[in-house]
């Protein structure tokens, strides 16, 4: 994969031979532990890559992933936007590892612990490591004192590149913030518009399609308390693109048939070898994600509230409870979340003096519901891709692009093109 | 004292009698020690002063002072501007008391017993603190939802002030920054700025003053060495403007009388009553300043490097030397500072990119020398008062005031206004 081919820098690796524009650059000091107090003096090694075969000296960029929850060669594999745009911005990539994630662990494999070795796992640490090494980049490899910096990520790195930006505007000089729910949070918008968005989708996706997911719920209930067990129907394997809708189509069916449809749908997901004897629902595809760290996360100051009803969408009923929840976090990691911090932090819905970052959204991205969608004001701008699932504009270009994601590129690009060029005019 | 007379409101003594505008308000919840991580989950009780008689719920605006190291009544007695310009204003006075300082101590009388009880004094934490409060006020007190907030400090306050609008620009609408030297830092001005300007404050003040001084260090060396005492001159009480001057005005006097002539100028200050014997020149007239805690500060992260070269200052030569402050403070407190960190997290001299900051300056206070003190842009201005020391402008108007501080407070009332009325429009 291309991010095995860039440049794998742990603070103390920095090879000479593999980074010729970079030679005079020693590795940064490594970030503290705790940027907020200063009992705690240790320092840990954060990684980065680094590629900077299309950079210029002159006229050039530098592009910053503010690496999310997970190992950041993934987050590196999968956002070919950057590497697409690179040369046209004869940029830097950089790619930025989290703190607690990847191999950046502050106190290697203690860090999980407990909640002591937990405590500098938060946004606010993250954003400060990225800072400063935004910093120490600047400031090291020859010519790059006064290149234009833009923050770019997806999902929760979307939300960093776009607190980068407010939190740090001498740092970065814009962020573009794909699919950032940066206000799925406290009441900023209803607990149920993410699973409102899911029944969407599926009810674009075939007639009964989402009917059949709501009238399943009472079927379980109604099989399972005869004590009989279904009897699962043979595989279909199928690869058609609406395969799923197939098996989903026809909501009034017997209780029987309602589920082993759905079965077959689930499988298509789960099991689409065909071979696996039961689902395990709880394995997903992206396991490099570090479970663990994000739950401590959401635990803490990423408090989303979810909520289903049941009758704006497809799932059971169940409401958003906050003491549950934190009574939860609690006994997992022995602390308790401050669900409106991140509001008091970050700005909630007041951010309009901040400046030069975009907001991309896909609609059929259940968490657009938590995104800015509209234009704030004309420095704060929001690019909506009707066609689009989760950051699918930082993914490489696919000839099965729809046009909408074309044109999002094509702007995301013209406004970081704009920012690059007034920032170079100020220094 | 007047602000003996305006609300005294601990978290928890919010008595509804006293406050008749914010009958329905209940107390804040006490903030957390640590707003940055999640183990430590105590809370403490942070003070504040409130003063509602002139604010009106429509068109009024909140003042809020940002208080700095000391005891928040004596900023509050020290602020006659803010209750000048109330009226016109229709503002709300509200004191913040700084965390560490006054009667806001997060682990009472153990607050200053070791770095583990210290690690929760920084600049971050009061700001958050500050946000949170005001964010408080506006959702509690009836009719302040969206009240305009201007924040006001002057000296660490200042730049607290500065800072919780670049910070918090979503809680804080403008900031009135007073002598504040944000710039005071690592090497953005030289570290012999401040004893330049003492020097040519005493070189204002009379001919010969400074000279008495520079000369008085040689001095005092040649006649320690001798082993001899010097005889203390007759106490000469005085009361003129000028009488400082007078001491100092020939400083081509031989040793014993130079040194005897400095003792009585000294006196002027330390010993107006002549009653002592032995001037102890590290007591000073601000004994409400929480010297402890400011000292930890400045051992952390307030790192102001001072210099003195004796050609272009009066003082003794000595060079910045951060190697030994920094052994200093982890012999005091067990912590090392991070000089570079205040630029990092604040911005250093990139801050353009901010808005709705006012900073005042006196041209006599040496503290100007790490000032802003030319406009950044149109929203970032600078206001000088060539006659003024530290922060005169925030003072109680006096007859003796130079016309220079008069127009700046105009001024700064101008800017006040046009800030509170546009944050008006917004809501």
């Amino acid at each position: 994969s291309i991010c095995n081919k860039v440049l794998d820098l742990t603070l103390l690796l920095l090879k000479q031979n593999n980074f010729p524009n970079a030679h005079s650059s020693p590795p940064p000091p490594p970030p503290p532990v705790d940027h907020f107090g200063f009992l705690e003096n240790r320092t840990f090694q954060q990684r980065y890559l680094i590629a900077d075969q299309y950079w210029k000296k002159d006229g050039g960029s530098i592009l910053f992933y503010t690496g999310n929850e997970g190992d950041i060669t993934w987050f590196c594999n999968n956002t070919g936007f950057m590497w697409e745009v690179a040369e046209e911005l004869n940029a830097m990539l950089v790619f930025a590892e989290h703190r607690y994630y990847g191999e950046s662990l502050p106190f290697g494999n203690k860090s999980f612990s407990d909640s002591k070795h937990l405590n500098y796992l938060t946004s606010e640490q993250a954003l400060a490591d990225f800072a400063i090494l935004i910093q120490h980049i600047r400031k090291t490899i020859p010519g790059a004192q006064n290149t234009p910096v833009i923050a770019i990520g997806g999902s929760y790195g979307g939300m960093l590149a776009a607190w980068l930006r407010m939190k740090y505007p001498h740092v970065v000089d814009g962020a573009l913030a794909a699919s950032a729910p940066i206000w799925q949070f406290e009441d900023l918008v209803p607990c149920g518009v993410f699973s409102r968005i899911v029944t969407n989708d599926f009810k674009k996706s075939g007639k009964g399609c989402s009917e059949s997911i709501r009238n399943s719920w009472e079927a379980i209930k109604r099989i399972s308390s005869t004590g009989n067990q279904l009897p699962m129907p043979p595989q279909h394997l199928c690869s058609s693109k609406n395969c799923i809708s197939q098996f989903l189509k026809d909501p009034s069916l017997s209780d029987k048939l309602l589920l082993q449809n759905i079965f077959q749908a689930i499988n298509i997901y789960y099991n689409y070898s065909g071979v696996a004897s039961c689902l395990n629902i709880s394995h997903t595809a992206t396991k490099n994600l570090g479970e663990a760290g994000w739950y401590y996360q959401v635990c803490t100051e990423m408090v989303m509230p979810m909520c289903t009803d049941g009758v704006n969408d497809m799932f059971e009923p169940e409401k958003w409870d906050f003491q549950a929840f934190s009574e939860e976090c609690f006994k997992l990691w022995g602390v308790r979340p401050r669900p409106s911090w991140i509001l008091s932090v970050y700005g909630g819905k007041n951010i309009s003096s901040h400046s030069n970052i975009i907001f991309s959204n896909g609609g059929l991205d259940p968490w657009s519901g938590g995104g800015v969608t509209q234009n704030i004001t004309n420095s704060l701008v929001a690019i909506v891709i009707p066609e689009g699932a989760h950051h699918l504009d930082l993914r490489s270009s696919n000839p099965c692009d729809p046009e909408s994601v074309r044109q999002a590129r094509a702007l995301e690009v013209h406004y970081m093109k704009q920012w690059i060029g007034k920032a170079r005019q100020r220094h």
